[in-house]
């Protein structure tokens, strides 16, 4: 790993800095090997003109030779063999099988949307003929279709290393839309970055993609996010991160003298409504399915499940009981880094010591602090303190819930529409209990991307119909979304073309459909010629 | 019209203010009948909770339902006869033959968007069934549609008193997604907007529409705009103005607790190409389409032609000529108000005393002040000044045109590279010409919306494969367009619906697909059940 420290610009590695980040085992904080140069100003100014330049190609690229590119990055990085899974585990203290499945999974992201642009509907055809004889006046012939909106700058997720980092969901949907992409490295995952960036840098030479089509740099802290979203060759952004962090880079763009879209995924407190009919008669097996779902990943989710919502009912004793007995059954987990860590224990104790709260179970055995192990735990709140402190709805990071017990039906819906924008939420119920809670379902739909019936949140399928997105402040844009093939959408923009000659017009729209592509002409779909 | 001088709150007409505004007649400056009175603060928070009430129910109205709303609109609006004509004409100084023009593309608008969501497919059905025995976990059954987002605040346009305005595009596409819509009513066409909005009253009464699913607000200067804007139930905001009033709007929802979406349409200079293979041997056609375009409805388009790029070559003279003759035969007509019409003149003419700017045509025969009339001009500017000096790159609304006289292609190419985004562009060639010049037309279609062969940018069809939207400036989000049935997508976010009893799901993602949409059904479009 010759290359390890080095920023990649375009097919070129460059190490002008001076200063040097270390990654740290957050298994007992040992620092790793490699030292990494952040990037400099001239450095990131030179990935943003090398992206820009490649755009005036990459967006022309067909979609057949830009799956090719896709696979290749995929194929690339399962090259890499253990060396990657070793180093991941490394930085990030997650276990084998789970960086063995986020390879997959990101490998099979980056092949979905290979079959999506090879196949090549996604840019949304659409085709009005001319009319030459209308009266008043003639009606042009009027082609529109998606084409890439510029450079992204995409900032990688602390949590999940391979699949919404590097050669993440972003970066593969932004490819995908003909949009270079420029990463800024996490910096607790600098050696993982060198890795995939490698691979890409491969795939992309192999595939003779225009040079400053790919770029990773590292930086420390805020100034080189600051300087790449106000780069004037940027024209889009993504994030997976803090609420505080996507809200500091939205408000960058948005005071940019060209505003550029964000798309900062910041997770939530993903509501879990448990109802009574259902909750008697399964109390283990919800108990179970919540428990297991907070320490999944040692709660380390977007998606996990933070508040829970039950009436206050004869059975819930039971269920809470049965609650502690499956969190006593889960050891205390290895967290990402000493910031989360830190960050869980500390909003963890505060929440714990407010008189509204009951403390229901806290992991009282041993718990490694060099490990950077978190004590899972869960707490209860009456609907009534809940409603009246907001704070009590922002989400913990880590291996935490809260459960909101409901005086009744009432104060449960009160407490529900009370919630700000969540990515997702689930309602448990009987089959006919669910048929007697549209109202409440519908408070919850109004709420979220994703809406969940008698499962749990955790697990984001990557599909076609997958909304992962929701309504501020689980995002800053909640009419597009960070997994599943619409991801691709984000980074584009539609251009119409009027009464243009067929040869010169893009494949997508010219009259023999080339491409047999689906295409909506004269407002039916179809794969016609038109 | 006893209701002439109210805001309209749902179904209610409402005048808690004291102050009240006054329309005026640009033809003389008269003041016309009523007196208008400004919304409240009170009045503005009535508005947008009603909306939030209405949308609850709104947003779950079946396709046919809202069709039939929006068509009873259209017919209402026509009900209105030549009460609403002369009124219009009253306000805006535009001729009967325009406005009952617009009135057409105002009803036909609406009519579209009644088509489109009585069909239902812009929804966007995506279906992803499960795979129970997939390991090593069961794939869920995942199924997203669009839905709407939620109250919409429209700012309407000077320049359309009914196309871009109370019943126009913007209204007419939240309407169709799902969405109550919240007016603020143009300070120059107070008695336009009263007659439309009470023709929508009449259509929601009629139509058993939820009370608040339209409400329509006067206001003087920022202070109403900045209320709704600022409301916590405002979900988006639409607008069609100048760049400054845009980006105010923009700013102050960026800044918001809870963000929101702007979709802001501020016009553009929409450059047009005449290679010179076309110019020498059109010369005469050329100026005459040009000239006509830029004097179309006194200058006052978003898509009006303020920038031409030609070569400076041996038939140049010629086209200047001819353009003079042209602009002579065009005689001074009335503009919308007084702010516009002396925004014009001072710009022009400040652009006209510069050194570097040639005047070739200024109108010089009469020009009534008292009726607002323009002096319709043109100038010209060498390609190299043109690219040293920005500030001729910016849009001077009204009868205007720049001539960029260009050494050779290449700086033709570097004239064209340095513009900002437009709504459109324009390229004028013979058909091998048009080939020779594919690197010049990608330059263009990176900086539009639309772009347009042989044609000029004014007459905006309303159609299924419109872009009306380009990069900023032009618009606050390039993804998005204001004018075709695609503009409903702005108002629509998506939600997926994780193993949702069927009895659960809405209509359009039930098993058995009772609308009859399309669908993507893993992976494919499709009608079929799934």
């Amino acid at each position: 790993m010759a290359e390890l420290g080095k920023n990649l610009i375009g097919l070129e590695w460059s190490s002008q800095g001076k200063a040097v980040l270390k990654a740290v085992n957050p298994k007992g904080l040992a620092e790793l090997e490699g030292e990494f140069y952040t990037s400099t100003e001239t450095e990131v100014n030179r990935a943003m003109e090398k992206a820009h330049n490649a755009w005036l190609a990459y967006r022309k690229v067909d979609g057949k030779s830009k799956a090719a590119f896709l696979r290749a990055i995929a194929d690339e990085i399962e090259a890499l063999g253990d060396t990657l899974i070793e180093r991941v585990m490394q930085e990030s203290g997650l276990p084998q099988a789970r960086i063995t499945g986020e390879r997959g999974r990101t490998c099979g992201q980056l092949r979905l949307f290979a079959q999506l642009v090879e196949e090549g509907s996604w840019t949304e055809a659409i085709i009005d003929t001319a009319v030459p004889d209308r009266q008043p006046a003639p009606k042009p012939d009027i082609r529109r279709m998606l084409t890439a909106i510029g450079p992204v700058v995409v900032f990688t997720a602390s949590n999940f290393p391979l699949a919404f980092s590097t050669a993440g969901g972003d970066t593969a949907s932004a490819l995908a839309a003909g949009c270079p992409v420029v990463v800024k490295a996490h910096e607790s995952h600098l050696g993982t970055n060198a890795l995939i960036a490698g691979a890409i840098r491969k795939a992309a030479a192999d595939a003779g993609m225009p040079d400053g089509v790919f770029s990773a740099l590292n930086g420390e802290g805020y100034r080189t996010g600051q300087l790449l979203v106000e780069h004037p060759q940027t024209k889009a952004v993504a994030f997976t991160g803090s609420l505080r962090g996507g809200k500091a880079l939205f408000d960058l763009a948005a005071k940019r003298p060209e505003p550029i879209p964000v798309f900062a995924e910041m997770g939530s407190v993903n509501p879990v409504v448990f109802l009574p009919g259902y909750l008697s008669q399964n109390t283990e097996k919800a108990a179970q399915a919540l428990a297991g779902s907070v320490n999944l990943g040692v709660g380390q989710f977007c998606t996990n499940p933070g508040l829970v919502f039950v009436l206050d009912h004869i059975g819930l004793p039971d269920f809470l009981a049965a609650l502690k007995t499956a969190f006593a059954g889960s050891a205390p987990g290895t967290m990402l880094n000493p910031g989360i860590h830190r960050n869980f224990e500390f909003r963890k104790m505060g929440l714990l010591k407010e008189t509204a709260v009951v403390t229901e179970f806290e992991w009282a055995g041993d718990a490694d602090e060099t490990q950077l192990q978190a004590r899972q735990a869960f707490a209860s709140v009456t609907g009534q303190d809940f409603i009246q402190n907001p704070h009590l709805h922002e989400e913990i990071f880590g291996p935490f819930t809260l459960v909101v017990r409901c005086a009744d039906p009432q104060e449960l819906a009160n407490a529900v529409t009370a919630l700000s924008g969540q990515l997702t939420a689930s309602i448990w119920g009987e089959t006919g209990e669910l048929n007697g809670h549209t109202g409440l379902i519908d408070v919850l739909q109004s709420k979220v991307g994703r809406l969940i019936f008698n499962g749990m949140p955790t697990g984001v399928e990557v599909c076609h119909a997958m909304q992962h997105g929701g309504p501020y402040p689980a995002t800053t844009d909640s009419r597009f979304t960070s997994v599943g093939t619409t991801a691709v959408k984000r980074f584009a923009r539609p251009v119409a073309y009027q009464d243009c000659p067929d040869e010169i017009l893009p494949a997508e729209l010219k009259k023999d459909n080339p491409l047999g592509i689906w295409r909506t002409l004269d407002g039916a779909l179809s794969k016609n010629k038109g």
